[in-house]
């Protein structure tokens, strides 16, 4: 039993893994395929949520066209997993922002959680969740470290 | 294993439906209850993360002290549970407000994250994420509608 938990939260960590290695190399395809046809994004911009695969593909896209190559920071901090036999999800903080003209960093701390389910034998995100906490009075977002 | 599932499903639709109608009451001890001892919470507002239920336990208290009993309103919508055995997790939006003192509706939406783990044989929420998107220009919340 404990064995079969560890098994399954090892590939739940190796999916974050080589999804965070495709976001960094800003490739959509490789994204993407992590996520499953009828995937449910709640992201942190732009809209209250996103229905499907493609739609959340183009988001993604309008989202990685205003950044640059070399000049994103998208850093994973502690990372949880609880992860069953062909259910889990994960949680992880994200230190999320860019370098610009000037070389000067401009970063603000996000929250992620992704939904995975086993379909076929492969793990696939059907939810992800992504958010930075705002200030009730202002309804401005938050600038706040760990 | 459908049979499984859907029993698992089932029974995690009652816990979300027993923790709102826990927030309804404003009944912190039935609020807290469905919470793990090391739940990891990303709430919508004032900080970056709440670590174990006492810190969120006070978090809580301190969001319902701002409603008045009958003027809250939090009505869950599109509900999505992926069950397993012994992990799950379900997505919702949640319109969320109040009755200000002239009695107009003040309401926005957001949406939700739940995780489940069946610790001991009961199915305990260690996870919850809740939050608004933003504006990416202004950082401001938006007033979006599904």
């Amino acid at each position: 039993m404990k064995t079969a938990q560890a098994t399954a939260e090892a590939a739940i960590r190796a999916q974050v893994d080589s999804w965070l290695h495709a976001v960094l190399a800003m490739d959509i395809e490789g994204i993407v395929s992590h996520y499953a046809s009828d995937i449910i994004a709640f992201d942190a911009v732009s809209q209250l949520q996103f229905k499907g695969v493609e739609v959340y593909r183009k988001h993604w896209q309008a989202c990685l066209a205003m950044c640059r190559p070399g000049t994103m920071i998208f850093e994973m901090h502690e990372v949880h997993v609880t992860a069953g036999d062909d259910v889990a999800f994960a949680s992880a903080l994200i230190r999320c922002g860019g370098t610009g003209e000037n070389g000067e960093e401009k970063a603000g701390w996000m929250r992620m959680t992704a939904g995975y389910h086993k379909l076929h034998g492969t793990w696939m995100v059907v939810h992800e969740h992504f958010s930075a906490p705002f200030d009730m009075e202002t309804l401005q977002v938050l600038d706040v470290q760990p």
